[in-house]
């Protein structure tokens, strides 16, 4: 008898579905939507709900899905408990316990920014590799950290929050955290944005910048023909980058680094200036490290999620 | 029958050996010289007969040992292969197959820096914790974290090599390892020193630094007695160690950092100046993360030795 799989990630809006066989291959990939009203009771009921359709839809018995891994945008522990999911209007939930006694069916959970990284690892940018950093330059900066194939949780399901690395003590602005001159200020594409913005006031030069919307792939694009001031932010940009992952490198020891979200849809441009300053930070063992770029999108969540249960 | 574990701490100059029972209490420690010449090809064969010599002496029977714990100064792979350590002579050497195979128990192997943080887990400031960073101030600085009660090796055991992380763009100086501005450059015992000659020469003030041979002890029983350029001193050595902290709790979220090395005989006031600038930095979820001193000394290497075969 065949055996499935079932990835969720669960978002703020959306909630993501894929249904995995067992050579790992998805064969559905669906959404519902999230009801995040009175406290987002309805989410893992919804959740429940839907999974158990689909698997009367597909003619699967329940006992032939070996497991159901759950994302969600909040810190999770080792036994699966979030403790707050603001987007969700979640506080401390076991959604191991909540939703496998809903489904009757074996459920792990952890945050979205890890799965995302464990999907990574076993189909995306860090394929063939047991040790790695997902680094999501999106709205904000998050991370996921595997090691050994596995997620790093860390005590209270912070390990990984990568964006709040102090990597300017000169700054004088405040991030969203309330602490002055975190990695998120610079590389998130709301950052990038804020940094090219801040240069383009204080400096004269000419720039194609000036003439068009900011976004990280314009940037980059920018760079790419020549545009002097652009090399300028990108290099910023490299540094700050640069110097932070060099600093994760020094504490974790990873092979790779897989870099998504947004802003790395400038291409592999991006990787040439975030690299220039890691080996020039570096402790020496981390010199060979590779870099990636992300490959799987918006879909890494639900590989990683299957990840988590896939045998 | 009684069962017991052996651990090993390989230094530059002498091997300290631990002999522990299954309760995990410490029966006999010992220490024969490390002989260095020849590529250190002495070194495992002198700690293999030293071994068989004292379950003779003890009348302990081989098959009674459980198992040998190994650490050793340099990089250690998971599979208990060292990359090179400078202080033995040694290159690559497969420290796990070769002591076994000389002692015929079984033997696992890992860094140094390591095996103490698993040490101070098990028996010393971190006990009852099972995700700690161990940061020792000695004439280096060196790591060691603990991840659910195992070490973090990292892809070719360079996790943990925390004395390497930058702190200080602005510095004009280089540290040892090539690069301007690591966290050893100030947190280590020859940091602590430079730091203060540094500001001796540049400071006018008056102070009982200029009468004293300095060393972290003097520099802090200094700042008890409300000398203000130790206090001066004092803050710049917290805010470094702090902020690369707080990096490093944005990376792992560990419960608990154990402080260790000479630098911290010094004493609880240098726990005092590490937090005050690691919770100016630190991400909300690090804030209430536990600082504890080293208590086990030079024998926690012998204790986590032990532990990585403890059952």
């Amino acid at each position: 008898m065949s055996k499935y799989y079932l990835g969720v990630d669960v978002g703020g809006t959306t909630v993501k579905l894929g249904l995995f066989n067992e050579e790992g291959l998805i064969l559905e990939k669906w959404e519902i939507t999230t009801k995040t009203e009175n406290n987002g009771i309805a989410i893992l009921p919804d959740v429940a709900k839907t999974i158990l359709d689909k698997l009367v839809e597909k003619n699967i018995d329940k006992q032939d899905v070996i497991g159901v891994g759950v994302g969600v945008p909040g810190a999770v522990d080792i036994n699966g408990v979030v403790n707050t999911a603001v987007n969700l209007g979640w506080g401390v939930l076991d959604i191991k316990q909540t939703l496998s006694t809903l489904l009757d069916i074996p459920v792990e959970a952890a945050n979205d920014a890890n799965i995302a990284a464990l999907g990574e690892m076993w189909k995306g940018g860090g394929i063939g590799y047991q040790n790695l950093v997902a680094v999501t330059l999106g709205t904000g900066v998050g991370g996921g950290i595997i090691i050994n194939g596995k997620i790093l949780t860390g005590c209270n399901g912070a390990a990984g929050e990568i964006g709040h690395i102090r990597v300017n003590f000169q700054e004088e602005q405040r991030c969203n955290c309330g602490i002055k001159g975190c990695l998120e200020q610079y590389a998130s594409a709301t950052g990038v944005v804020r940094l090219t913005k801040k240069h383009l006031q204080e400096n004269k030069l000419p720039s194609i910048l000036r003439e068009s919307e900011i976004t990280a792939k314009v940037l980059f694009d920018a760079v790419k023909e020549g545009d002097q001031l652009a090399i300028v932010i990108a290099e910023e940009f490299g540094e700050y980058l640069g110097n932070a992952l060099a600093s994760i490198a020094g504490v974790v020891n990873p092979e790779v680094f897989v870099i998504g979200g947004g802003v790395s849809k400038a291409g592999e441009i991006l990787l040439t200036f975030i690299q220039k300053y890691y080996k020039e930070s570096v402790f020496f063992a981390n010199r060979e490290t590779k870099f990636a770029l992300a490959i799987l999108g918006n879909d890494a969540g639900i590989y990683g999620a299957a990840k988590m249960v896939f045998k």
